[in-house]
């Protein structure tokens, strides 16, 4: 009863032909999975086939080591497949990049404490001292790593040592305000995930109450989003709004906004860990 | 090229099983249809699988006449599945049950007569003569048909004829204001769709605006449904809400619950028309 | 008892200084109006202080046209007011400018025909043929100017002359899908309303919704605002907003969309109506 | 310059008359008060006034002692007015009463210790002894009084010894789970917040999130209120409604609602906090 409870997760896409489900739904079914979970989606303009399966592990004939190459072999290669496996007692390791503001990490720390998500956060990286007692309490190793033009290349290097001594699977900028070099973006990418205080494609870049307040709007928004070397333009993962009135000060888009900001970042963290997303073309796949 | 364009909607729902999928999407490929939405549903507690799947009929090997018999023999019985087919050139009939309000008729209209949706609408029945100008404005017969407690029974058996008569496929109550009997309903199960003036189970029964007035809550909604025997209490199909504040009288709730409403219905009718609802345990599956 | 049930209506804005209130307040109390409705709102930042104040004209000791000239010289003068009265049984004259899409039509047919709001459409314009068979329906005299880059300014010209023939008191452009010269638009400050179908200032321009299919949002929204110069860039008067995935197309989006673009665009209508916003700075005051 | 950026906010409700507005407004302006925000509304069934002024204290010319028996004497009696006066620099301190769940409790300390709300919590009271260590995180002085029939009544004395011995002046119920007697209740009139997990009326009691599930609704809710004898049915603070679908298990709509929970009672205690709630007839009054 090594797998009771626990369940296989498999992500897809390929060029769209008829036949796919019958073919996925015909492998978990051969060797005795029960599936869960069947979300798929055609692309029609991309002709592009889409799909996240999802079945109990407790009866299934083969291992889990087997499943990979058994699926490549049976029905990945035939259809030209880009999949990846993942299980549901898989617990990912996240870093958490931060500057002053606590609410996103607050909240995050909820959701991971209380075991709501099943997530280690082993380290916390900070161009501030601020939040180092927040991640002190929570046992959280914090690195206080502050970000100048000069010393930015060497800083990531530093970061990125972290990463791996602390074998980190993603990370979450939350409210980090520092811009990610190319570099960097290229070792984790679809792996790093980042809240823009605003409604994209409004109001990209600084300062977007301010802008928003400027203009005039009755809504704000947040989103998050895997970054990209091309400024808050990356894929969109989760957006929320809330409205506002002519009475509302900056201060108050930025109260508001606070709420926004953590709920829609914790809600991509959720959908990333659950392994809900598939990136392509710049969008996501969201199988909610 | 008779089918070009053309899709046909599998409803399925039966005991939950392992290779209901399977079947049925192998089913579709075998006669070389392709699936262009497939959403599926387990309702673990229940053990009961839902699936509605749409597939183009451009290519399919076999004539609509034809898919019921294979179906069932091929994959139905086996499953012990209760299922329905319908294809997308499918025009429905509807009758428009109102009183004296016009907003949800109006946006029943606006829907119809520029075609979004695929219904005709050939009846209006009311128990009051205020719509019958708006309702010949449409080209829509109009059945005058007041409702008394003394003739409530003999009123219906017209309104049921009537129905016959034009062929009815479903009815809408857009605040028709009038308790259908039961023998009625039973004539037109999960086919008659009402919307009711608050957020269900919140409010049920006359005058719901006033009662959240009354109880000073902070947002209103409204709700539609199937009709069943039990009062406000049928499957819910669809929900939405607004803001309110102290400032709004019941004079200002009615006014911001007339949006509500005719949103509300017309999503429902939207979901009815397209075949994206199955009924089970008196809740809905919206596949959307 | 001339003025049972009605109600004056002024809205104020001036420079901040401590006073305004107890001056405004004072004059109503000393005539004998009962004050209904205060709303005053002070831009900290502008320094500039905006008002509205409703009250009840039962045992008002002055007449209608007395208020002007007496509030000027008591209160207005001395604090350099820029200051509009109205009354609440004033019935505006609208014009609606459309294009082949009906419905915001319908929508502001619906909410006019049932008298929800006291105005009066006499004139319906379009580039196209397509909705006369629906204004004349409702009694609306409809022009056919069919808009090219050669007739342009003529055409607008003829417009011009039908507002003025029509003593239309303010301009929608319901999905009217043509731009107005900055002549127009200066005959007629702040009393254009246009809906944009996105939430600006996100997808400005052509296209919306296929730009935001594009770039993946999750949200999509409408937006209605004065028309300025500045295309899609003037005073936004109300804005709502809808949830998408990746499973709508374009073509859900403007579906979707065609629910918001009616509300939004009715909401500032009835806002316009009944004298609740101000125009400051490019940005609305909304008294709610 | 011992008043800079402080300001005074007076709560006022009595019977509606004229002259109300006018005769505070020249109160404040008589002492050189510039008056921040003024928010009226009159019931009009209840011919009741209510009304939140606040204005800036720098230069006021009478210190925060006299303000009240002067207004008192100058306009409170005249009116028979009910009125409350605070100032901005007001550090209220509040108790958490809590069970096992810590989403509540993480929100309302990310929000005190950030200092977005200007609060002290010295004090939290549970029935389990699940939050102590989070409570000892913060500094928070935590007492466990678990609840059972027999020591109830005991329990509850010790309660209040210690909301006595802490200076509290309200009490917060963070999905605190256990009934609080009419005794307890009569001393914080008022000042006990509660969060109710379902978009109240509908699903009062215990587990709502089982009869929502259970009653096929699409959209679920959360209420914070105060707490009066009547259970669930105090004055209605902040609710606010997320959507859910067939989809949904209990589990999923216990995982969405949380978000909701903690969001909606945050706003509650802002609310409460910045003095901008009154209540009257078991309704909120929120000036917002």
């Amino acid at each position: 009863m090594l797998n009771k409870n626990i369940s296989a997760k498999l992500l897809i896409h390929c060029p769209d032909q008829s036949g796919i489900v019958a073919s996925v739904a015909e492998f978990v079914h051969k060797f005795k999975g029960n599936i869960i979970h069947l979300n798929e989606h055609v692309d029609i303009e991309e002709k592009t086939f889409f799909m996240r399966v999802e079945w109990e592990l407790e009866n299934f004939t083969i291992s889990r080591e087997e499943i990979g190459p058994i699926f490549l072999n049976e029905v990945g290669d035939k259809f030209k497949m880009n999949w990846n496996i993942y299980f549901s007692d898989d617990v990912p390791r996240a870093a958490i990049f931060v500057s002053k503001l606590n609410h996103c990490v607050f909240d995050i720390l909820s959701n991971t404490f209380s075991q709501n998500w099943k997530l280690e956060i082993p380290l916390m990286i900070s161009n501030h001292n601020d939040l180092r007692e927040l991640a002190e309490k929570f046992g959280i190793d914090f690195y206080y790593l502050p970000i100048t033009s000069e010393n930015k290349t060497e800083q990531e290097l530093k970061q990125l040592e972290l990463l791996e001594k602390y074998k980190i699977d993603f990370a979450v900028l939350a409210r980090y305000m520092q811009i990610v070099s190319p570099d960097f973006i290229s070792k984790y990418q679809n792996r790093i995930i980042n809240i823009h205080h605003s409604f994209l494609p409004a109001f990209p870049g600084a300062k977007p109450y301010h802008s928003a307040h400027q203009r005039g709007v009755k809504i704000i928004g947040a989103t998050s989003h895997y970054v990209t070397d091309d400024l808050d333009a990356g894929p969109i993962i989760s957006q929320d709004v809330v409205n506002v009135t002519h009475k509302d000060s900056v201060k108050d888009l930025i109260r508001k906004g606070r709420d926004l900001e953590k709920l829609v970042l914790s809600r991509a963290i959720y959908l990333h860990i659950n392994k809900k997303l598939l990136v392509y073309n710049n969008r996501t796949i969201v199988f909610e």
